[in-house]
């Protein structure tokens, strides 16, 4: 599997707004999937990584920072086309403006996120590598 | 989280056909997803399975091998609707002819798979839990 930076078609899609699944490990071992909204940013030193923004009360929260690899599918348009990336999270941090929260709710509807009351924190996950599949799969 | 049958909206949602995205945990401890067809059965003993058809020299078909442990997130059609299903291998079995390939393949797009000179195996993927976000959350 390739590490970044992406191809041109591959950043188009990972830009998005795109449906995108987290699949993170539980401490038994076994793995969970949820949908998940995420924004990808360059980290200004030729990495990428890809803010995961969590309502702190969730056991996904919990799962993640006990074991911070994370696998993270962006869905393309049709059934097969899409990228994953694998990273794990580098930092945590905490959202009390939900300035991140409201961020990657615009990229996705355009809207401040609806949910004020409840404590959210950001996953920064480091992207260390990526696959693509379907249109995309010789992506280069 | 709950145990199978599911609530009426849970099952309309789980019989698709609909995107997914499947996430197993490879011999490292990292988890892995990536997007794939899939189709819910009754076992005829009042449970659920869901079929799952890969290309049997997939890295994914030996990271299930050694650890059979499944969460499959079915998406629905706005951007949080999602029901994620967690389970594991019960049983392997050949598709030397592909008739379930072709069976998964014809409930997506109504058509025999067309890649027809690779061995392909079918997991079959028993439901222990599963949970419902977004406009299914409240589903009894």
């Amino acid at each position: 599997m390739p590490r970044p930076p992406f191809p041109a078609p591959v950043l188009d899609l990972l830009r998005g707004p795109q449906v995108a699944v987290i699949g993170v490990v539980r401490p038994d071992g076994s793995p969970v999937t949820a949908a998940t909204w995420y924004l990808l940013e360059e980290d200004g030193a030729g990495g990428w990584h890809v803010l995961v923004n969590l309502d702190d009360t969730r056991k996904r929260v919990q799962h993640l920072r006990a074991n911070p690899q994370v696998s993270l599918t962006v869905l393309g348009d049709s059934w097969y086309t899409h990228v994953t990336l694998l990273g794990r999270v580098a930092a945590w941090r905490d959202d009390p403006d939900l300035a991140d929260t409201d961020r990657i709710s615009r990229h996705y509807n355009g809207d401040p996120y609806p949910v004020r009351d409840r404590a959210r924190v950001t996953a920064v996950v480091e992207v260390d590598r990526w696959t693509a599949w379907g249109a995309l799969r010789d992506a280069r």
